[in-house]
């Protein structure tokens, strides 16, 4: 199975793509859709969801997973994230059916068991289970992979215990 | 010109179509688009898509204008309006390439003369420069109109100052 995970942003996107089979999994692509700061918001916008087209027609993932937006504490960064973010989900939504969302605290729960993990435990977990050489950068990127084994993690503990 | 204003939300989207002839002004179709509470947030997001692509679809806009959003008491509030907005964006932006926005405060000035007009002064406004009978309802839609209207104005000012 192919899950692309994203964690959405308005300035960077970050993007991480594995392939998960059974307890065995391994990254097939990350990165980070970086919008130019010199066009207007709808073009922006505009941006990242034909850059997520593009993701998701070379990847044609089976799952895609999008983490949850929680308060910021500059409100114009909150409301460009939530509108890059309601770009990201049209995009992923007209190509996928299979959409779902986790929060921060989900992800640090499966990543880690416990959901107190500051982000450096997140990512030492994620080039751990992914077997890589360090960590991914940049932050965003090892973010999203976060997100897409999130998924794995969960899909395959329900099919453990029968969820 | 037909120009289709839009005044963005999550549970319900207002929006406004007029015809603009000179300083001539007439009500073509205004109403609001209601999101199914019971969908899920990529759902109601999808939703609202299909719904302003049926609209444009419908009337052919030659000018699509969405209100800016501020600040909102409620964070969780401002959260999913911004992201119904970055859907709204992309629904327009891929089906028309006039695309504006216009803060509360320039649709005020538009409207009034002035920005410290209420609501109450702006959907008067509303009914008076389109020569309705009564204030169009629900108020998201009366706002939707005051948008398109603020481009008409603002295009017929900068036609005749040679802005």
């Amino acid at each position: 199975m192919i899950i692309l995970g994203i964690d959405p942003g308005y300035a960077i996107v970050g993007y991480g793509v594995i392939e998960s089979n059974g307890s065995k999994v391994k990254a097939i692509d990350y990165g980070v859709i970086k919008t130019p700061a010199d066009l207007s918001i709808p073009k922006r916008l505009k941006f990242i969801e034909e850059s997520m087209a593009k993701l998701i027609s070379l990847h044609k993932p089976d799952a895609i997973c999008i983490e949850e937006i929680f308060f910021h504490n500059n409100q114009k960064t909150a409301i460009n994230v939530a509108q890059a973010r309601g770009a990201i989900v049209i995009s992923c939504i007209q190509r996928c059916s299979n959409l779902f969302e986790y929060t921060p605290l989900q992800i640090k729960q499966a990543m880690t068991g416990y959901g107190r993990a500051n982000k450096q435990q997140i990512q030492q977990m994620v080039k751990v289970m992914l077997e890589l050489k360090e960590v991914p950068k940049p932050d965003d990127a090892a973010d999203a992979l976060a997100v897409a084994l999130t998924h794995s993690q969960t899909n395959r503990l329900a099919k453990i215990f029968g969820m």
